[in-house]
């Protein structure tokens, strides 16, 4: 049992440290998307249960956390306890994604919004997964969408812009893979599998890397034996070539999936050949573009570009986004275009080696009992106006472990304040060190 | 009804010019809050129910939002809610305050901080509370608090501070109320009312500038008609005082509140008088520093000095807070000092006039199909290296709305761009106006 004052099971507190650690990268990051033309949003962290709970979250509806209702009688909540009625219990619920609310306030405010409306959210989510390590309950998205741009510029300014977000967060040699569902769909097609099949098949081959080719092959074989075998024999034959990275270009793709054709697979190869040259010097130094034709990504609603940027020091991919030309405008009953690029904030703060002294010196100023408030508040006021983080610490018994511990805590220098010192040029700033 | 697509009742978006209005807003607090050497701090949104409902957050207890238990089964829901037992069938619920939150932190954490110990939290926090004008069910919470220093320099560090803010905001002629909860109770003894009666007499007081004197005088004759009547007359000879001002000195304290003695009074008053004199010269131009013997501040768990800023520009104050040295120890199980400042973010943010286009200048591209998206891109990216925010947009029939509307969404220049251009140096950079 978790002792009485720890936060909520799952959940984390920040100390100084983390936090301010955490608002570095954001600043970055925000600055990064807002250069790049992107605007931030904000809504509010529940949504109508309903709407959590229409189909667009996938596994993830399962898991969101739903507020009892307010003002309504014991009998009534018992009532609909007993029916096993969630929705008569509780009228809303934590949000688990960004997408569903970016959908709901696109459908509200659309005539607010640009035609082209290139969107940024940076907030938590929560899900009720069970706790493990790197798996929280409440965490940080932070997501870049483009909606109503039916053309790659999209895609393109989406990879763009988090690949200059990587990089100003000095995360250097990160690869990009790129796949297109329908690249998927036509191989798929190839290999005979039925189109009921497909939303099965796709599942499966998204545990690759987990359960290998032949563990593929193995759970989709009760699908159709014929089928699972054909796409055993395209894995094996493109695993290698993925180790050695496939260039994103038509050449490229006919070589590694020969006699994948069809309309869909066409459409999806031409623009993954279109992406790969538009791409071609447009991104940060030491970042790579691959084609990956087993690259899936989870979620069921997205309809043709597909990505995910791996850096060598996670295990797990540290973005990840694609075209999901369906779901915006489900709200709005209509079909709008949209692109989406999602990074995976907590994975990506553990990398970071961002410096912690960054900014101007700060200062602890350490007074005795004798000083007036006055001008230990008048010395903290002028060492401000120049800049300086000032924080104030009596003096104590052991002025070593003082100073050890605000080193610590980020502070770089210090200076003992005795009464009468006229102004902060009389201070003798030390270095802490 | 509202319709499916707003948000939840009382709850609001934000569209791109307000969201970023607010986040500049919050920047500057937390750089001056930072400045003065308080550390950001941040606990989960939720909190176990048990704990946000232990006594400690008043009225606002009443107000919060459960969240339903996950896994329980339908019988022991429904057994749970015929009970009317909220605690079985909610185990979380969302914090209606950052001040529990703290205290809970403190108790989980204090080995890692510091002695005395600077807390800045700038949080949302919920309440469901009737919707009405101003008044939302999610809202932000920017409070500072010191823990662990029992002397003045905590009301001085957080009053200066505070101010400090507020003056980088804009916000000038400030006023700041000042009381002590010792000079209240010294006055109730005065007046005669006994021990039981102070709290309910508190809560009347703090409604004096609805209800006046007379009104509150009527309510708290049931209580002690003596007493009721004695107060009304100290109230009607301090009210011409306060619309003149009141300094904040030892002779203006026992000029307006003659008779009113005791130790509890007594230490009240000195404590008042010395805050007073050292507060002398350290708040920014145009802040006035007030003695206000009406200011009760809402919260029960007060126990020294109380203190609120008010603005020209609000009805009702900007900023509040207080010393409240039983709280934050009881989940330690022992008395902690600390002194609390919350600004009213929600109502600073109104009265904002901060400049939409501060920072470098936004530049629109505005591209024809013909341009090679590799050449915009570039063209972008080099913009961006320059420190201009830029947003590509195609070129729409109507050119003057798309200026129009650019213009209003902040941007303030475009180019636009042909295939075949040498670089940014090639652009015809034109100011929007």
């Amino acid at each position: 049992m978790a002792t009485p004052v720890n936060p909520p099971r799952g959940m984390r507190d920040f100390l100084p440290a983390d936090k301010a650690r955490r608002e570095r990268a954001l600043g970055v990051i925000r600055s990064v998307y807002r250069a790049h033309g992107f605007d931030e949003i904000e809504t509010p962290v529940v949504e109508d249960w309903s709407r959590l709970h229409a189909g667009l979250g996938g596994d993830n509806e399962k898991l969101s956390f739903s507020i009892l209702k307010r003002g309504i009688t014991p009998d009534a909540l018992a009532d609909a306890a007993a029916r096993g009625d969630a929705e008569a219990l509780a009228d809303l619920g934590l949000r688990f994604d960004l997408t569903v609310p970016l959908a709901r306030f696109y459908a509200s405010h659309r005539a607010e919004l640009p035609p082209v409306f290139r969107a940024m959210q940076i907030a938590p989510v929560w899900r009720a997964e069970r706790p493990q390590k790197g798996r929280y309950r409440q965490f940080v998205q932070s997501d870049i969408d483009i909606i109503g741009e039916a053309s790659l510029l999209a895609e393109l300014e989406l990879i763009t812009a988090t690949s200059a977000a990587l990089a100003a967060l000095g995360l250097k040699d990160c690869v990009i893979r790129v796949n297109d569902r329908r690249v998927l769909i036509g191989l798929l097609e190839h290999c005979g599998f039925a189109a009921e099949a497909f939303d099965r098949a796709l599942i499966t081959i998204d545990k690759l890397d987990k359960i290998g080719a032949s563990g593929v092959v193995d759970e989709l074989r009760v699908l159709d034996a014929a089928a699972a075998a054909r796409l055993g024999e395209v894995l094996a034959a493109v695993e290698p070539e993925l180790e050695r990275g496939i260039a994103l270009d038509a050449v490229s793709i006919a070589r590694v999936l020969p006699g994948v054709s069809g309309d869909t697979a066409a459409a999806g190869t031409a623009s993954l050949a279109e992406l790969g040259a538009a791409l071609t010097g447009a991104l940060p130094a030491g970042v790579t573009v691959r084609f990956d034709p087993t690259l899936v990504r989870g979620m069921g609603y997205y309809t043709g570009t597909i990505f995910e940027i791996a850096h060598p020091g996670s295990g797990s991919s540290v973005a990840g986004g694609g075209r999901y030309d369906g779901m915006i405008g489900r709200f709005l009953g209509q079909q709008v275009p949209a692109v989406g690029f999602s990074l995976g904030f907590e994975r990506i703060v553990e990398l970071l080696d961002l410096d912690e002294a960054a900014g101007p010196d700060a200062v602890v100023l350490v007074w005795d009992a004798e000083v007036p408030r006055v001008e230990l508040l008048a010395l903290q006021r002028e060492l401000i106006a120049r800049g300086h983080r000032v924080r104030l610490e009596q003096r104590p018994k052991n002025m070593k472990a003082l100073l050890d511990r605000v080193q610590r805590e980020g502070f770089t220098s210090f200076a003992q304040v005795r009464p009468g010192l006229a102004g902060a040029d009389a201070l003798e700033l030390r270095a802490l060190s």
